[in-house]
């Protein structure tokens, strides 16, 4: 007899696509990997890892770390303590910790819609319902926040996962404003500003908050490596020692190697010169696959040219049936992720997501050739 | 407004206790870390990291090495396959996810009274209420499984956290009867096994099993190094699945630097030579130990000699406050463990948890003095 919680572990869409995808000679749009080529590799072998990181650590993290992270933060327009950082193994812990500090069965959840599938997953996986509010072309409205009642908004202010969304700096603000004047605490979800092809992303809408309670993550998997699973977040001084015992219960601490490996890389000003050294090609693959779509899809479908991220989010003019659609993608080795999942609850319009970190260049170009056949 | 689960977040007793015991010139028996001198400490700089790491990776960890675990269970007793396989962060994380797998508000677990603290913590936090039957000098006896009800058993057969108490194969064979009368799954959490001072332990109770469900976890933390944060678990067929959805939930998958660094250590051979290694130098602090209780505190306390594991468990003939006991040591550069919170119930005799692992054999000498003079 199982937890009541695992009737809501549905078998993950995520899971089986990417599994299809991995399939040689399948061009895939799928999944939301960076490209093999623009992972940062440490170099181990010139690298004298400190004796200490063998031993059992802090559940906070390594102080170092949380103080780089910290500084960082700042960088970006977010005040912050480094006591008020929590080292993750990778940004997905932060949702399980977050759900474990907010969500009972039935808690409201305020959200964009689409928005991370996962995230929902977790979220509904500890009872959580979702409330969509009002919403303009990029997100969520003020008025979304003023007419609801939810536990906390969760949201993705900086290049959407899915549709590539960036809320502008006044948007920030009247969104805090709202998130203020309710009370509504907001967990913001961070991981893509770093990839920003079209100029520096707004500092976070967390810190326009005056008075509202806050948890902001941030990942160094879309920066550096995914392989070394690690994440941050920071949060309201109210919110901090729970999540750090929260972190404690979940597995004691992060893995002290991808945290020495990962300060010595902020340390040393690798992460900037890094992310510098991968945009271009980034923005390279976004205009290509714009283009593309330009050239094949322009009167079937509609979409944003994203200013940072991984993903188009292209909504398709003619309602159909996209799981389907992926089914028949796949069968021409085209593995594209169907809107659905990403929509809290269950529906919405005929959308694809497509990632163009992954593939080539030519692959994006002969992969939108392919949907646009399958669309025809 | 926090979820219902924050109420029972209670701040760590053994954070605190940790914290202090840290502080320079304290002698330490409070903790569960190996010593500084017996951690394996990989050498990077003569290792090539497999490029393949630093994208996402599989859920359930990677290929080599769950085949690599699944072997070293065949030859402990637990006859089982790969796929059966879950690498972990560390085991603590298999107690959040069994927690998640099995634990409602209310749902009643079987336990030995005392048992490991942080179980106790996570079981707690999703709600769980704690039934502790029938019990031996060694711990349950078959009797507390066939007259209660309970959704799962949680055990540490082999030198547990905190008694070091280990059941012989027969006790074994009994209470996996009992189990499988009962249809009650079992959690066996089995960290200490590889710590063995007087010979091999006896095959995991899970391998007697006949048609109750189980799952079973192991650790690297004790044998090589915590920092490294890899565990796994090894779950019954109907099992696996659920399990490798909620690991996938919790943080996509575990740390692949990790994996690859002890699947090159498995592969070759050096866990066992690790292990074979640091043994004399536990089995002689055990005794040390030993010799030093029986010289000081024969008249006050009462022990068993821990035949593996980290830990003595003494019980003070004099009913005590142990936590104001563990003030007043701190006062004098000692730490220890009150017994207390590993109750289940909160309640139990006066007792301590002494490990011996981390500190000197100079150390525990003078340590066990100071506790003497304590006592007095």
């Amino acid at each position: 007899m199982f937890a009541n919680r695992i009737e809501r572990l549905k078998p993950s869409l995520v899971r089986e696509i990417l599994a299809a995808a991995q399939a040689p000679g399948v061009i895939s749009f799928a999944g939301g990997l960076p490209a093999a080529e623009t992972l940062f590799q440490p170099q181990l072998d010139q690298w004298q890892a400190p004796s200490h990181i063998w031993q059992y650590g802090p559940s906070e993290g390594e102080a170092d770390l949380r103080e780089l992270v910290a500084a960082r933060a700042k960088a970006m327009g977010l005040d912050c303590r480094p006591e008020q950082v929590l080292i993750l193994n990778g940004s997905q812990q932060g949702i399980d910790l977050v759900a474990k500090l907010w969500v009972d069965e039935g808690t409201r959840i305020l959200c964009e819609s689409p928005t991370y599938l996962a995230a929902l997953q977790v979220f509904e996986l500890f009872g959580a319902q979702f409330i969509t509010g009002e919403q303009d072309a990029i997100g969520l409205t003020p008025a979304a926040i003023a007419e609801n009642e939810a536990r906390f908004a969760y949201l993705i202010p900086t290049f959407q996962n899915p549709t590539g969304a960036c809320y502008g700096l006044p948007q920030r603000q009247v969104l805090a404003e709202a998130l203020d004047a309710k009370g509504m605490p907001v967990f913001e979800d961070d991981p893509y500003r770093d990839l920003a092809f079209d100029g520096v992303a707004p500092a976070p809408l967390v810190s326009h908050l005056k008075s509202a309670r806050w948890v902001y993550q941030g990942s160094f998997s879309k920066t550096l490596a995914p392989g070394l699973r690690l994440g941050y977040l920071i949060a309201h001084p109210d919110l901090i020692v729970p999540l750090t015992r929260l972190k404690q219960a979940a597995d004691l601490h992060s893995n002290r190697l991808s945290q020495a490996i990962v300060a010595e890389v902020l340390r040393s000003g690798q992460l900037d010169e890094h992310v510098a050294h991968i945009l271009p090609s980034y923005r390279a693959k976004r205009d290509a696959m714009h283009a593309a779509l330009s050239q094949h899809l322009a009167d079937r479908a509609s979409w944003i040219k994203p200013a940072g991220g991984l993903f188009f989010w292209l909504h398709l003019h003619r309602q159909q049936d996209t799981l389907a659609l992926m089914q028949q993608g796949l069968a021409q080795n085209l593995a594209v992720m169907p809107g659905v999942p990403f929509y809290p609850n269950g529906k919405g319009a005929s959308a694809l997501r497509l990632n163009f970190s992954h593939s080539s260049i030519g692959q994006i170009e002969e992969g939108v050739r392919r949907l646009a056949g399958l669309l025809r």
